[in-house]
């Protein structure tokens, strides 16, 4: 079940709204990155970045540098993911919407610091983005890994939106002879482009090669 | 030219920003949400949502219930778009990202009341999301128009980064016998799907099938 605070209630579209944890699961783990919003100087802030999942735990990264990581020190973040599948064309205008997936997270991050920890989420935001490529490609040095900033932020309070099929149309607009549906958008991996630098003789890899 | 306050000159990965106002117009023309930050009850929330443009003016709508639109009352938002292009695949964990091209836009929306001004901003959302069916479709109705908020956010002050081409690695990791290269990711539309309910002899519309 997911939670029911009063800003993961859905106050409209309640029939889009999904209280399966494992709809969340779902959304986080075949998306590629979020929008986290934070609150910087006292105005938002929302920044695209890639996350990992281990449990009920996301976890962000980012340089030490990062405005946006500053969330480390205790503040609220919001992180969004959203899946677009689809343009719902509808016989008015203002029925015309998305088919999409989307979640949100509300929560205060917790700075990891546990050096294994550490090297778990890393492994997790790698495998996110790139299955296979952690234990193909070489693993953070000590200098890069004091250049990171890890967070963690719990999933408890989420929410998860989704909308699928055809157009709801007002009742006296089925007879307007006016085409209806959706056309669906569809994401997908290309042919792997290798580096123009890269020696002859390094194939591409199976779990580069077999990605969907 | 974009604009150089502080919180749209890039902190780090300069090399990615762009300064070239037709930068962001391709970007926000080119994609169908943005994710729209807002403070409410002094938390961040991040919500997709769709937009519309008319010169340099970014044009939001919702429910007059929703709570990410009462920005209308001269708080600031922060609103980003987001196009994922690749994935970056470097010899090293630590150098691996993404391709991507996002516009981060700040400001304080301003609510629009003209009723002409709201009707052009409704034709620029409705046509960026479905381009042909402000035309072909029913026009809002006067109750509609009446559920319905729409937001005017000044595209003054917002920042560009984009990041294309393959992996950069340290200089000694280039020695690697590691694939590098980029995975191009590509989205695009499906066939048309109709409403299970529409009559037969409503033919699919040109602009619906051109679309691309």
């Amino acid at each position: 079940m997911l939670s029911t605070t009063s800003r993961t209630t859905l106050g409209r579209a309640k029939e889009r709204g999904s209280t399966d944890r494992n709809d969340l699961y779902e959304v986080l783990d075949t998306a590629l990155v979020c929008h986290l919003g934070v609150v910087a100087d006292g105005h938002p802030m929302v920044v695209p970045t890639g996350y990992g999942r281990i449990g009920d735990t996301l976890y962000l990264h980012g340089s030490t540098g990062a405005r946006s990581l500053r969330a480390g020190d205790g503040s609220e973040v919001c992180v969004t993911v959203t899946h677009l599948d689809g343009i719902v064309l509808a016989r008015s205008i203002f029925n015309h919407s998305f088919n999409y997936r989307s979640a949100i997270i509300y929560g205060r991050p917790r700075l990891v610091t546990d050096a294994d920890e550490r090297m778990e989420a890393l492994r997790a935001l790698s495998e996110h983005l790139a299955p296979g490529q952690w234990d193909y490609a070489r693993r953070p040095s000590r200098k890069e890994l004091a250049a990171t900033t890890v967070l963690a932020l719990s999933l408890e309070e989420a929410s998860v939106k989704i909308r699928r099929g055809a157009p709801k149309d007002e009742e006296e607009d089925y007879d307007l002879p006016v085409w209806a549906g959706v056309v669906p958008l569809v994401t997908s991996y290309g042919e792997p482009e290798p580096d123009p630098v890269l020696p002859e003789g390094i194939a591409t890899p199976v779990h580069v090669l077999s990605r969907e």
